[in-house]
């Protein structure tokens, strides 16, 4: 049953998300690979690869065309046993194209969806967008942008220009709120000039050591200051008595967690998480099958004495407070905080446990530099962090590390320093923003009448010093229709995208929308629920 | 058999090096925290795990002393199942301190090692270095500096100011070669001014998102062009009908390509690597003790049909040009060309495997940045790759991304830009650096009379367009003394760090040498190598 169980959950919690269910009629239907349906224990090792979706018809949609291999002499690539053939499988659909050609603009875009698969599918970001020409590659002539989009398109990006994620959306593009891409922060950034702007010279930070000194031999000094820095001015967090690891965001210092709290020998740790739970704890536990930790579900249901319980507070999906549900001398909680900051909730203590782990990713906004931290109490464990972190990737890039420390920087700067304006305040802008951005998806579900969102909920702010609401960086929104049992289809039969309740290990009435998207995009997407009756 | 043997070499593989052995007497050592030899079996974990050294007499030479965790109200951590107890274990001794206080520098540098563990125990880089105590740390007034010294190492860092990696050294200093740190090339880049310089503005790159419509969705297309460009340019490795793939370092491309090659089902699939092999391999491979590959040993003696056969060429440690040794439908090779580069090796052909995987840690010497490359003819396997990244850490910094775009920019630019400066041609500058410092290393050695080195070869380089010696990354060094039997060892009583050849599954009477570190270190490095009898 518990297998079970793991089989099930294992293959939804995926970052990418997920977009299985109904297919919206689409030029953009591509010829199934393949249509057995298999059992889910045969499948998972293939949907944690993430091997679906596409197809070679795919090709000729894509800005940069995959050629076949060049035929070198070589023998081709033998085939695992049992991976390597043409995969019979539940396909995944390449399924809907959405052209958008209003005012020459040029822009094709599409997703594609999973018609058949169960609704714990999980896809590529590729799968979802990979359909997406680039605005440069379709050749547009001219884009029109709404009042709100801050980011421009140039019509031809110069030559080794820096990416601008993704592509700008109009009122007629499916809108992706799957994944929490935080480019709602870019507007405030651009207002910080020199204050956040990093500058690396040719022959700077090119040793593979930061600070021999360190627990963390590969954490730039810098960084370790201004993270410390932070959480004393906001109180969040302590730091005292702390040690400070970096990580290629708080994905890998997860990981690392598991690692470290592990028992070297006998049966793999049991690591569980109370429903709803983010969806990428079960699948970044088990997509290697570590013979050290093993996915084992819903903290609440959990029997046993021998555990990692992670506790996401904020939590992700749904924004509640949350504390460890389980206690016993042998179970250990690894505590995620990426959204304990002052934009998203009220912060009501300064939180002590024994590790907690946060991201620039939600704190600042800066999801393309790859930065997190953790705090940790033990020097044992903290170790053993590092050693996992050496083991995976010999460290973290110095670049962001210093570009990390230089937002940190600014942001402690806009709140200590004498004259600095009160226009670059993070926390002060964030939580304008995300309370207007609340505001307006209440609006939107009232005027809707079909959804439903969390109550809204206050306290006092240590760090603003007055009551204040939370505003989760996503919104847990449930489809109250009876004929909808699965809601992000449903949305998807609309153009937004949405990460099914499914994922998260609840009910798929349920889905969760990112609320950190750019405004052009959130925009669009709340007009259009409202529209949905 | 086969399984003791992966026991025993899977912990000797490993970035970090060992300092196993002799223990020159010094200041620093410590008492043991424990002294029960284990079995193999029994300490594979915990070595791999890297819980060993330092001990807390150690907090006192820190300059940021652990302090012991706060009291929370909260239990403290609970002991994981045979691996919470303090360990008992082959203590790894903290145990030499090397203090230099000449001319007032008030440096105290150290290492500490183990005295009684099995040769092939590996350490964390803290504990060959953690009594390191910063120069600002240790109140240094004045600094004096060798000629060849490009680091300068100020009185006091300034706050916030990057990382300088290792500490400068003096004629009495511990060299620590262990480790291929390509501070070497600082040099070279010191002088590309702008060219190789990166300005990052705050709002640039925040998405996770850089190419949604490439299988490789975080790949910056900036840094695709410049790969393409760079390979094209020096002719080491065929691009058209390739996908790039980038990772945190090539060594999360190395665990990416096992991810997608090993059979989703079945047994562990075999990953071998010819003896003497990357120390690496087997560490990074067994670390997660993944269901889906098992380091399985040296590939001249592997019997089996289903394999990974890694092939990194030219070879760490010892330089060779390789090929694969195994032939088999069902098995596959990945090959390492990190070092496939003009300044270490005639360029004398072009290379067309089905997964090649570079670095810009040896080609241009940007260890810090993080960033390697793989090119990959499958797509499917390019996706399954792209996925482990994406499960692992969600894709890859950007800023490091961009940055080793613009570097490598600047190298092509070099030679292909009309009126750019012969003295901005990487290839040339670091051919002539190693030309030169294998010259000295073979004067030293025969200065020596007890020491042996691979034979130079030489080959017609297609880059260059003439004939050119082969100028390895690293030196395999053999002590030729019959009475020492761990080369490693006897080295290190002279205050020289270098990595054992038991760690490469070869005779620990050889030791792999960096040759790419600062001039001050390798001066220093050569002429105790050749005072020694």
């Amino acid at each position: 049953m518990a297998a079970l169980r793991q089989l099930g959950t294992a293959v939804e919690g995926n970052f990418q998300g997920a977009a299985g269910g109904m297919v919206p009629p689409s030029p953009c239907v591509l010829a199934p690979n393949g249509s057995a349906p298999r059992s889910p224990a045969a499948s998972r090792r293939e949907e944690v690869a993430g091997n679906g979706g596409g197809g070679p018809g795919l090709a000729a949609l894509r800005p940069t065309p995959a050629k076949p291999p060049r035929g070198s002499g070589k023998k081709p690539f033998a085939a695992p046993a049992g991976g390597g053939k043409p995969r019979k499988r539940a396909p995944l659909w390449p399924a809907a194209l959405f052209v958008s050609v209003a005012m020459n603009v040029g822009l094709v875009l599409h997703h594609y969806v999973n018609s058949t698969s169960p609704p714990h599918h999980h896809h590529h970001p590729q799968e979802h967008q990979a359909c997406l020409v680039h605005p440069e590659a379709a050749g547009s002539s001219s884009v029109r942008r709404t009042a709100t989009q801050v980011e421009p398109v140039p019509k031809t990006r110069a030559a080794g220009a820096p990416s601008t994620g993704k592509p700008a959306v109009t009122p007629e593009s499916v809108i992706n709120l799957d994944h929490g891409d935080p480019t709602m922060f870019e507007e405030f950034w651009r207002g910080t000039g020199a204050a956040a702007e990093i500058v690396i010279p040719g022959w700077q930070t090119m040793s593979y050591f930061s600070d021999v000194g360190n627990v963390c031999w590969f954490l730039e000094p810098g960084l370790d200051h201004e993270v410390r820095r932070l959480h004393r001015l906001v109180g969040n967090a302590a730091v005292d008595g702390y040690h400070v690891l970096v990580g290629t965001g708080s994905t890998q210092l997860f990981m690392a967690a598991l690692y470290a709290l592990s028992p070297p020998a006998g049966a793999p740790m049991s690591v569980v998480s109370t429903a709803p739970y983010y969806s990428s704890y079960p699948a970044v536990t088990d997509f290697l099958q570590s013979g050290f930790f093993r996915w084992a579900g819903d903290a609440s249901s959990f029997e046993g004495d021998t555990y990692i319980e992670l506790v996401c507070s904020p939590n992700n999906p749904d924004g509640t407070i949350r504390e460890a549900v389980l206690s016993s001398e042998s179970g250990v909680a690894v505590h995620d905080l990426a959204y304990y900051w002052p934009q998203y909730t009220p912060i009501t203590r300064r939180a002590d446990h024994d590790i907690m782990l946060f991201t620039v990713s939600k704190s600042t906004g800066h999801a393309g530099t790859r930065i997190g931290w953790a705090l940790v109490k033990d020097r044992d464990v903290a170790k053993k962090m590092t050693k996992f972190i050496e083991l995976n990737t010999i460290g973290v890039s110095k670049d962001s590390q210093l570009r990390a420390a230089k937002v940190l920087r600014a942001v402690s700067d806009a709140y200590e320093l004498p004259g600095a304006g009160e226009e670059h305040r993070l926390f002060d802008y964030g939580r304008r923003k995300m309370a207007e951005r609340w505001s307006m998806l209440r609006e939107a579900a009232a005027a809707s009448g079909i959804f439903s969102l969390p109550d809204e909920t206050s306290g006092y702010c240590n760090f603003t010093k007055d009551m204040a609401s939370t505003n989760p960086a996503f919104a847990w929104l449930r489809c109250d229709r009876e004929d909808v049992e699965d809601c992000a289809s449903f949305l998807r039969g609309h153009k937004i995208l949405t990460r099914s309740g499914s994922q998260f290990g609840a009910d798929p009435r349920y889905v969760r929308v990112s609320m950190l998207d750019r405004d052009d995009a959130y925009d669009i997407f709340v007009k259009r629920l409202a529209s949905l009756k």
